[in-house]
């Protein structure tokens, strides 16, 4: 016979509510000896909360959506499981589905997950989905509180948490300036994501305020890739740049590789600044300086915003952009 | 008004159970326009499936859980993609869960998704769990099917899918031999984990197939991290070895390094085996033989498994070991 709230509640001589308090992990002033025995009876009868039949009484499913590009690449991974802890620390549990940058998947796994009936998403579109009208018509429609995260549309109104990827740029070429730096060079991916072109746009702007030399060789197409960065590296250095802005980690690796070849040493021959700043350990022993994006503060950030609409449906909506921050290593060399 | 399944069903001009079957996604013979159409009409009124009410009627959430160690980790955050993709191809959703290798969050999570109705579980339990009874027997007593993916309790009755972690160790110790090498180090981690500890025994038992010598001041503890590998090489330097076999990539990084501060080279002053074979492209141009795991592989049985028993719980529980296999690189110097 299928064990009820109620025999638990018998058996461990205490109330029903406190049963289903304990059970749905909720708040409830019983000591850790009554908690503890009401669970080993729920296990011994392996009774669990039927949580289909709470979510039809509650309305509420304390399930949360991750839309992200791609799991396998250390920002979103890490960006998977602070959301994770988050959510798990305040009673929600998170579905986590990957796009593999896909438009179609974006679309299709936003209707999968609403009919897993989650009480609201995050959503870090594929970029495939930059200024397409379907998916962001179908963001405008959704019927749950959502978040965009890092990869957001700055045209719909929604709540989105993001880095400002201008101010990066400005940051390492700024440094690179103030180190005696005029003929920089940029390893970037313009066409790749609205964050990649923003990062050109800001060493674009960066270069003119600082009255630095524009020139079309110096800026290089890395393709976010190892080998774009390498083939990247092999074209630049025949300019005549000190220095080298990457607009990613991965394409520092392959530029790395290329100076290696070439016998060039950082910072002796160039000056390097990075991005991501997730590099530790792979440079073997070549730090880089590089533009951090706190993953932690874009998770913890989304998940407030989230949670405060989800709480309060009439709350406005949130545009927060978090400001990188420049972290020095020694592949700057000041010259004259 | 809240619009209905029949709503939609009217203005589609088809039936009830079309409707159904296209919103469920279910396989349903219907020309994809008619699919299309549905849905349209679906999002035009912010209609989702009520997957709460379906799931007390069907008994079946179509959620499954999976538990894992450590998703910021190169070996979890694919296996995680890879089932995920497997999940969402036949239908299922995955809730993804870190324990970040703490015993008490196994529990407590495998509580949390049994809560959630899921259908059945992918568990990866933390290093902390081995051998430990309390889990143990939560495992044993779960109210649904699962499969232990990776790391196994081998007592167990259940399901299982991992790697013959001995047969890797004796794949890099023949290729070793088979050039030339007989003086061969290992930096292991042998208290970190089962697998830790299966490969150190896979070490000295070929070692003792081949009669080569085994000696404590050839074994180095690394701890499973890159700081350990360098370590432990800065120990090894000072042995008579020809070769080393590296338990795992994160520790191959801090070994080259220390090598790299040594000015000794690979192959030329040490043959290097490493396991994994995740590391390309941070070696940085020096490719490393490594014994490879295939974790899309991995995934795939493990989906397998499950889904097996979910449609026939009366079906035995399988076993499966699979075979990892060496990678050919640079870094292994024949000599005589």
């Amino acid at each position: 016979m299928k064990v009820t709230i109620k025999d638990i509640a018998k058996e461990a001589n205490v109330s029903v509510s406190t049963v289903s308090l304990v059970l749905n992990h909720k708040p409830c002033r019983v000591s850790e000896n009554t908690r503890k025995k009401i669970e080993e009876i729920a296990l011994k009868y392996q009774y669990t909360v039927n949580q289909a039949a709470r979510s039809l009484v509650t309305k509420k499913s304390n399930i949360l959506g991750l839309i992200i590009p791609d799991i396998e690449n250390l920002f979103f991974s890490s960006l998977s499981k602070n959301i994770e802890e988050y959510c798990r620390a305040i009673g929600y549990s998170l579905i986590i589905v990957n796009t593999n940058d896909h438009k179609n998947d974006d679309i299709s796994l936003l209707k999968i997950l609403l009919s897993r009936g989650v009480d609201g998403l995050f959503i870090c579109v594929s970029n495939e989905s930059y200024d397409d009208k379907e998916v962001e018509e179908t963001l405008n429609k959704l019927p749950v509180p959502y978040v965009m995260v890092d990869r957001v549309y700055q045209d719909l109104d929604c709540n989105k948490v993001y880095f400002d990827n201008e101010l990066g740029s400005f940051l390492a070429i700024q440094h690179l300036v103030k180190n005696g730096h005029r003929k920089i060079g940029c390893i970037a991916s313009p066409e790749s994501s609205r964050n990649g072109s923003s990062r050109v746009t800001g060493y674009i702007k960066a270069m003119e305020h600082f009255n630095c030399p524009i020139k079309e060789c110096y800026i290089e197409d890395g393709d976010y890739r190892y080998q774009g960065g390498y083939d990247a590296g092999l074209r630049l250095i025949h300019q005549d740049v000190t220095a080298v802005f990457v607009c990613n980690d991965m394409m520092v690796l392959g530029f790395i590789k290329c100076l290696n070849e070439k016998h060039l040493r950082i910072p002796q021959d160039y000056s390097i600044i990075s991005y991501d700043n997730i590099l530790y350990p792979f440079t073997q022993g070549s730090e880089i300086t590089s533009i951090e994006q706190n993953v932690a503060k874009l998770a913890i950030t989304s998940c407030d915003v989230l949670l405060n609409q989800i709480n309060n449906p009439k709350i406005e909506k949130q545009n927060i952009c978090l400001s990188p921050v420049l972290i020095k290593k020694e592949s700057v060399k000041h010259i004259k």
